[in-house]
Formats: structure tokens, sequence, C-alpha cells
């Protein structure tokens, strides 16, 4: 084997994509030491995005003095690849950070705009921004006021948070237009939850952020009035978008404020880091995931890594937690086979504390599996 | 692929080695159709013996008449191929025969001989007997008295069991010697115990043969008396000989009444199905057992099916239920490759209920990697 790609998601409550790609390289380089390997850790917009696309695209993390959900001061980041700027939401709107204040009725997305604002100043062209483990529902309104974009009540501008988006009046997007001409934003969202209603950003998405339910009526309601100020403002309603209604609504202003094009967590990865051109005259692909089920048949990791291998016919392991029933049509997808990391009958309870150790050795076998063959 | 041998022990507690052999030969003939399959399913002495043989050599299935545990009438059977008979013990002493009755004390072996007279009446010169799964503590007597061996307490002869053994004061062997005059007789034993003592038969065995410890306390005393007698009669004693306790002393009769040889069930088996001569020209060989550990690296199944397969350079791969720590040195013994068959986190108590889909689904896999290398 002379060239070996891995490209593997978290394994979720257990092993991020980076570790998971640096137990795979090392059992590659243990069995075939001359293989060349290329690690792609899957990155899912959420907390450890910026370091993914680091690690596969050997950038550079910029660190930024921004604002907090609670508009405290606090050390923000985001990651440079040429003049591309890759920022995740939760390094200055995640939940960790507002952890002991959970109240998605006051917190902003203001430093969001923040780090945008500053990759902007430093030559970025593209922005992509990854929306995962928000602590807000603000529909993105800080984060375009960071960009210069103005919300008015009446005569004075204010700083809309999901407690109070059914006050504006009026919206100034002059300036951030300026601001944001020539820069193109790619939103990675894998949720199709419109604005607001029964599926929507406060009903699904608030609880777990620290909303009673009688909050979750209240931001519902905000919601709904802010999709008509938009409509009023800007001509047009982005509340059924699907994805409107991700991260508090931050699909929904991301689109209308930002111009933002959202797009699969998994296709802005491979496109991003040229995922079709790393696995040119790869012997094997490796991929993987915590749990293999209908749903990764949908859009998810595996599938998108296969649906890109397939046509070149390059032999695709997924080395995977679980393996859910019905995934039998995985294989048409193109992935050549499916191995389970679980090597006794325990509980994950139990098994998630050998998941590394386990990963390791089915690997190994995999590997020595090949050699026998290869 | 053109040739697979599949050989592989029970998976304890889920599926004999049969099912587990048949299952892995239909995911052969689905992913490789024009491939031979040769399948060995591994015996270990008890139940199911005869019937795994049976699958491997083709031979033929023999009812007989016979005694029962406690001398009631039962059919027993043995398997026969050319000159060779193949005799599990449990057929006509095995725990489930004296199920309601379990009493070791009382229990004899006397259909155990039963089938081996049967078989050399009608022409058997060899004769393998698997001695697992017993409810008996006779020694063997009961075995031996059947093949014509006449014990005597002073003028008068009786059957000798568990709870008086220690009554012989004569042993008439020339009828049974007779008998057995150009029969070889190899007895597979995969246990060390001695005869008597805090590692014999009784205290070890008994107790899951339904002895109280009074009983076992018994037995014990009974089997160090008949020791003393066979010296005094034969002239030397078997009690310390490794595999004497097996199957309630039936190890010791074996070596002491019949001349047997004791040899590890793995040894025998592979020996008898001639495996050497099998695994001439397959492109690969599957084993597999329910646990892979420290033990299955000490003369079990998996050892001594890489220890035959090594020297030619067969590739072969074991596919087993729950895998051990510290297994490394597998590797060095031959095998290529071990996977387990669990495919998701959770206990052998619900594993087990899946273990045959589990199992399909692991070799499929292996198979499909297989064909994209192969």
């Amino acid at each position: 084997m002379k060239k070996c790609v891995i490209a593997p998601d978290s394994f979720k409550g257990s092993m991020t994509s980076i570790e998971v790609c640096q137990i795979i390289k090392q059992k590659v380089a243990e069995f075939f030491p001359g293989c060349q390997t290329v690690c792609l850790p899957i990155a899912d917009g959420g907390e450890g995005t910026v370091d993914c696309f680091l690690q596969a695209m050997q950038g550079e993390k910029i660190m930024v003095p921004v604002h907090g959900p609670h508009m405290e001061d606090i050390t923000g980041f985001y990651g440079r690849f040429q003049d591309t700027a890759i920022i995740e939401m939760a390094a200055a709107s995640g939940l960790p950070l507002a952890e002991r204040h959970l109240n998605p009725s006051v917190t902003t997305t203001y430093g969001v705009g923040e780090l945008m604002l500053h990759a902007i100043q430093h030559g970025a062209k593209q922005i992509i921004l990854g929306i995962g483990g928000s602590c807000t529902n603000d529909a993105g309104c800080g984060c375009a006021a960071a960009l210069g974009a103005k919300f008015y009540h009446g005569a004075q501008t204010f700083l809309p948070t999901g407690k109070n988006l059914g006050q504006i009046t009026k919206i100034d997007l002059s300036e951030l237009k300026s601001l944001l001409n020539g820069v193109s934003v790619l939103t990675m969202c894998d949720v199709t939850n419109p604005l607001y209603g029964p599926n929507g950003a406060a009903v699904v998405y608030a609880p777990q952020k620290g909303a009673t339910p009688e909050m979750v009526k209240l931001l519902n309601e905000q919601l709904i009035q802010f999709d008509h100020i938009l409509q009023t403002q800007l001509g047009y309603s982005v509340a059924a978008l699907p994805g409107a209604g991700a991260a508090g609504g931050f699909g929904a202003g991301a689109v209308a404020f930002l111009q933002a094009k959202l797009q699969s967590g998994i296709d802005t990865v491979l496109e991003l880091t040229k995922f079709e051109k790393q696995i040119q005259f790869a012997d094997l692909v490796i991929t993987g995931e915590g749990k293999l089920d209908q749903q990764s048949l949908q859009g998810k990791v595996i599938s998108g890594i296969a649906k890109r291998t397939f046509p070149y016919h390059i032999p695709t392991v997924a080395i995977v937690g679980d393996i859910g029933e019905d995934i039998a049509s995985i294989y048409q997808m193109g992935i050549s086979a499916v191995f389970s990391i679980n090597q006794v009958a325990i509980p994950f309870s139990e098994s998630k504390k050998r998941s590394k150790q386990d990963l390791a050795r089915t690997t190994e076998n995999i590997l020595r599996f090949l050699k026998v063959f290869h």
C-alpha cells in the first residue's frame, strides 16, 4: 500500500475525528511503513471544526479578542488557510462559554461577527461558518451587528437578542453590505429545521440551551415577528428555508444578512479540502463514525466519502462504533466493507472507556489482513 | 479465491461449531461463488462431537440400544468412518440423560462400554472417545465392565460406581484384553486434573454433576482407594497422570483398562480429519471460537489451527466472539487477523440472541474486503 487517506467523523461520546485519524495513521505507519497517509478529520460545524480543518489543510489558528455570549470579553479564534477563514460559532457563542448562565433569550452571536470582521479585515475572501453547539437564539442579529448592520427600534439602534427580535422596526445593512462586498460566506448546516413553529429553532433547540417552556414560547413568537420584519425590510422570507432554524435562527440570519449559502457539512469539508484530489492514487480510504445507521446513508460522513471514492473504484473501508440495522445499501454506495470496533460484549458505558484501544486493534487487524493479500 | 477451509470451534452459549461452519460457508458461497469450501467443525469431546466428525468426514451415524447412567434402557449412538469409531461419552453417560436424577455416586459409564463393544464387534480398529459432559464418577469401571472386565468384592462380582470403587478387591481384565486386542483407543482430553485430591475429579467436577459437599468427600476417598487397588492389581498408578481426573476419573480408567492414549481434542480432530491434507491449495482458512484469550493460545482450537497453517503460509483468519487482552502472540503463531462478531455495544445476555446474524455480517465484511484486494 503506497497511499492511504484517512477521513473519519468523530465517534460521538468517545473520540474526536482528529483522535480517530491519529490512531489509524499510527497503525498504517506500523504495518505499511513506507505508505503515505493523508489525514482529513471530518468537522461537523461544532466545537473542534477549526482544528479539523487546520489538521487537514495545515492552516493557521488566529486568536482574536471578541465578545462572548453575554458580551463579556473572551478570546475567540478562527482558522485561516490562504484567503479562506474557517470560523466555528462555538468559539464565540458556544454552549460551554455560557455554561453557568444559559439563557437563549439574552445571549448574542456578536462575537461571531467580530471573528468574521477580523478575518475580512485581514484579507479573507471566503468564510466557512460552522454553526454547531451555539447557546444563542438571536437569528444571527448579533453577528450582523458586529459587521455593521444597524437594528432600529423607532429612532434608537439596539442589539437584538432572542427576547426582543420582534421589536426591530428597521434594519440598515448598507455598511455590512459594503464590508462583505467580494466575500463569500458558506454555512455548514446539516439540519433542515425552519425558523419557527413546532420544528423551529426555539421549540426544537432552545430547551437544551436553557430555555423554560415559557421562554420557548416567547422565543418562537419573537422569531415569527422577526420574519415579518425581514419580509417588510428585505422583500422576502427565509423562514421556511431548510436550515433557517439552525443554531437559534442563525441559518436564517446568515442567508438574509450575509447572503450565505447553507450547505451540508460533509460536502463543505470535502470540497474545501479538495478531497477528490487527495484520493488520487490512493490504495485505500478509511472512513468511520460512532454509529453507522440509516442516518449515515443520508448525507452524512460515510455516504459523502463513498460518493466520491466510488467513481474512482478506490477501496473504502468504514470503521465504526455500532453497526445498525438495514445498512446493506452502503455497499452499493461504494463502501467496500464495514468493521465495528466492538471487541467484547459490553454496554457502551463500559466500551467507550476503551474505544481508543478497540479502534487501534480493529484497525490493526484490518491492516494485517490487507497485508496478507495486498 | 478458489478454496476456503472453515474450521471453527463452537461459540459457547450461542452457536455450535456446525452452525458456525454453515453460516460462514453460506457467505463464502455468496461472495465467491466458484470457491470450494471444506467444513471442519471442531469437536471438543462433549455433546455434538460425533456430529462434528460426521460433518467433517462424511461418516455414518450408528444407533445402538444401550444402558444409560442409571442402567435404564436408552438409545445411544456413535459415528463410524471406515474402521474408526467416534464415540461421545455424553451419548450414554451425559449430564442431560440424568438431568432429574443427578447423582455421581451411583451413575455408570456402562453404556459407553456398550457403544465401544458394538463398534468393535462391527469391525472398528480405532476408537476415538470424546469424554466431555459426563454425569458419572466411576473412573470408567462401568465402561470396562461392559467390555468384559470383572470387578470383584471378595468372591462376588459387582458393577462399581462412584460410591463403592473402594470395595473392589480384585479386577479381572482377561476377557476385556482379548476383546481389545488389535484395537487402539484415543481419548480426547483437554483437562489436566489428576484422579483425586484438591484438583481431582470429585472435588473439581462432581459438584456440577449434583454432588453435595459430603458426597464429594466420599467420592474423593473412593478414588484414592481405587488407585490403591489399581496399583496392587496392575502394578502401576495412573492417578497423577494429567487428565486422569477427567470425566469422573474416566481418564484414569481409559488408560488403565483400555490402554488409551490421552490427547488434546484439537490435535485428535485435526489428525483424524487429515487437516494438513485438507488445507492443501487453500487460499484462506477461517477459524474461530466464542472467546479468544490467553487460554486460546495454549493448545486450544485457534492455536492448533494456526500451528498447522503457518508452515504453509496459508492466510488464516479468526472470527471470534470476544477478544481478550494480551493476545498479540497469536499473530506470531500464524493467525493473520482476528475479527470480533460484536457489532453493537451491548452485554452478552443480549448479543448472544443475535450472534448468528452478527457472525454472518462480520464474515460478509471480511469477504467483501478480501474480494476488493484478492
